[in-house]
């Protein structure tokens, strides 16, 4: 075993701890907190293996969206996490990322931080079925703890309901059976006064 | 699609939520808390990721070691987390995870909830080459940050170097190019007076 290999792991273990002080705009449901995008992505990468088996994930594979899913928020440790309604920050989000990605993955040497960058850079492109089902409960996730804690981040940030249905694209054609479950929740928020009706 | 199936699906999300409100005995890096359970199974898993390529690993599927790692703590929800050098508690734990998990992975219907629980078993069994190399990571993750930490969470437990190493025994087999250095780390430990020594 090469040294420098197991050393690069090691230090990108123990970098990747630091995922767990990036904090979201998600409350937990008892709301004593808001979430972290390391619990996060453990939360996604469960709600992928419950809601793969049903979905329509013909011939996917739910062993790259696990793995996806694993690595999707590691660049966050430099960049943050962005409130993903603020459209407007995007792109210099997507610089800071691609910077991350750099470094972070860049410690994993022999060809495995590239393995793993390329995941990230999959999931972050949308173009596979497995990247789009990836996406779909990456949004959902945070959709359900939102709906549970009456949209308290919401309402704190003044989101409106065509902004949430526009988040919610991807599980439209990746999980087609949730969508009218998906657009009765957000109806009954904005009734609700949770979220600003457009 | 049948709509208990679907209620199931998000009535088991949004319960597993509460694991990120199990707090567990080891120190994130920068010292600021203690871990919680679901940041630990994401760290876990993604720390299977990283020493898979590299293991004795010849054969195994580490698509079923992920999903072991991201089912393995659910039963804490009802259980909590024990200090796993009470070894003296760990028959009445045992007991209360097996409750546990026959609520939890029970509010999945349609043979699911079994499938999970199933993989939870496998990891507890610790009989396939898969759950010996999950037990393997999930020993190693937090034996890292201990170390990292000075280890803090050791010294106020009054933890002995001989533990630590019976504790780490699954790496041996599971990770054997690490055993040196894993061996190396807790003698260190030991030195600098942060385990007791034996």
């Amino acid at each position: 075993m090469d040294t420098n290999i197991l050393a690069g792991q090691i230090n990108f273990v123990l970098e990747a701890d630091k995922l767990k002080t990036i904090v979201r705009n998600t409350l937990l449901t008892d709301r004593s907190r808001l979430e972290n995008a390391a619990e996060h992505s453990w939360h996604v990468a469960l709600t992928a293996m419950v809601f793969f088996d049903s979905a329509s994930a013909e011939g996917m594979d739910l062993h790259r969206i696990l793995k996806m899913l694993l690595v999707h928020d590691l660049v966050e440790i430099d960049s943050g996490d962005l409130l993903c309604y603020h459209t407007d920050q995007i792109s210099a989000q997507k610089e800071k990322e691609r910077k991350a990605a750099e470094r972070i993955f860049g410690m994993l040497t022999g060809g495995q931080g590239d393995k793993m960058r390329q995941l990230w850079q999959e999931f972050e492109a949308l173009e596979t079925p497995e990247s789009r089902f990836a996406n779909a409960v990456d949004r959902l996730q945070p959709l359900l703890q939102a709906i549970r804690t009456d949209g308290q981040t919401w309402r704190q940030h003044g989101i409106r309901k065509d902004q949430v249905v526009q988040r919610m694209q991807p599980i439209r054609t990746a999980l087609p059976h949730l969508w009218g479950y998906v657009l009765e929740m957000i109806d009954n928020a904005a009734e609700a006064g949770n979220l600003v009706k457009s």
